[in-house]
């Protein structure tokens, strides 16, 4: 399912916001199937389970228009619209510093569409890194299932060197500039282990 | 208006989550009747306009459960539940430390109640100061107009100290071992100054 801003772009739901009633069950008991956000909560989970860092995917952000309250015991939205998002989705906390990342997949195999940011996003990443926090992307390539981390510095300048007729991102020049986040089984995606790098270095 | 989580517990949305044509436009011209949260907002619009630090609201948690997609420009929910926020409502960067709150007001003139919040915040909150980050409430008393910065350590001991006798924190407590926050017009909540006093005492 896929739907639209009012200005025309894609919104695409997070399978875990929709109701438990379409998830497909089979899909929970293996890796493949899920999704990169699946996977990521999965491995956020790991880390505040274990006292490794506090990280949380934000909600998605919509405007509420209208709200039925048939009982005391419970209200329903009958009426709200998605908007965009003016940050990144996930942030927190790890040994003192500020996390912040946006988490996107691709089914191209040689590429990452610039269409998966958007302006506020890539602005926003800017701002993080002027206070001193650590921002990145983790990109997945569904095809190989190999996942990234791409610091937001590549990440910005890709992003402000696009034009019209380089619409995405060489999947060699992330390999280059980025890091292979090796994947597991608990944690699923252990990014941290490669902020551990980025802060030693820095 | 207010409504009940399905648990019973009430939920109170926040005006500017509501559409437009609900707010009252004459409040927008005077500092009497903003509610906390939006002078919190301005005050962090403030922040980021002027490079100071980088920190959001986040979104209202909900449950998707239908989605109705009229055409191929806008998508609207048409069936969606209020979920009980597992942390704290504000968070970001400020001069590479990792800022969490929750902002609260009340009524009452002499006590500020508990059930202003969750057990998950506040073990939210213990969370962050685990890894470092820098907790806090900002507690207003709309009788008196003041409001106050109390630390996480201070509000998670009243907290665990609460019983049936005491729902609520004396607020001349929050007086003694809270800051009390000037208030501004540009911005209004000035609390980073506070954290400023916290940084250099730690």
């Amino acid at each position: 399912m896929a739907f639209r801003y009012p200005d025309g772009r894609k919104f695409e739901p997070k399978r875990n916001e929709m109701t438990k009633k379409s998830v497909n069950k089979d899909a929970r008991f293996s890796n493949r199937g899920m999704t990169l956000e699946e996977d990521i909560n999965e491995t956020n989970e790991y880390y505040l389970a274990h006292q490794v860092a506090v990280i949380h995917k934000k909600p998605t952000p919509l405007q509420i228009v209208n709200v039925h309250y048939p009982s005391r015991s419970a209200a329903v939205v009958t009426e709200a619209y998605f908007q965009k998002p003016s940050t990144t989705d996930y942030n927190g906390v790890y040994k003192g510093r500020h996390i912040d990342f946006e988490a996107k997949e691709t089914k191209n195999k040689l590429s990452f569409p610039f269409k998966n940011f958007h302006d506020h996003q890539v602005e926003h990443m800017k701002r993080v890194l002027d206070q001193g926090g650590i921002a990145f992307a983790i990109l997945r390539f569904s095809y190989t299932d190999e996942v990234f981390l791409l610091e937001a510095t590549h990440l910005i300048r890709f992003y402000e060197e696009r034009d019209h007729t380089r619409k995405s991102m060489k999947k060699k020049d992330i390999e280059h500039f980025g890091y292979l986040i090796p994947l597991g089984f608990h944690p699923r995606i252990d990014y941290l282990k490669i902020v551990d790098k980025l802060i030693t270095g820095s």
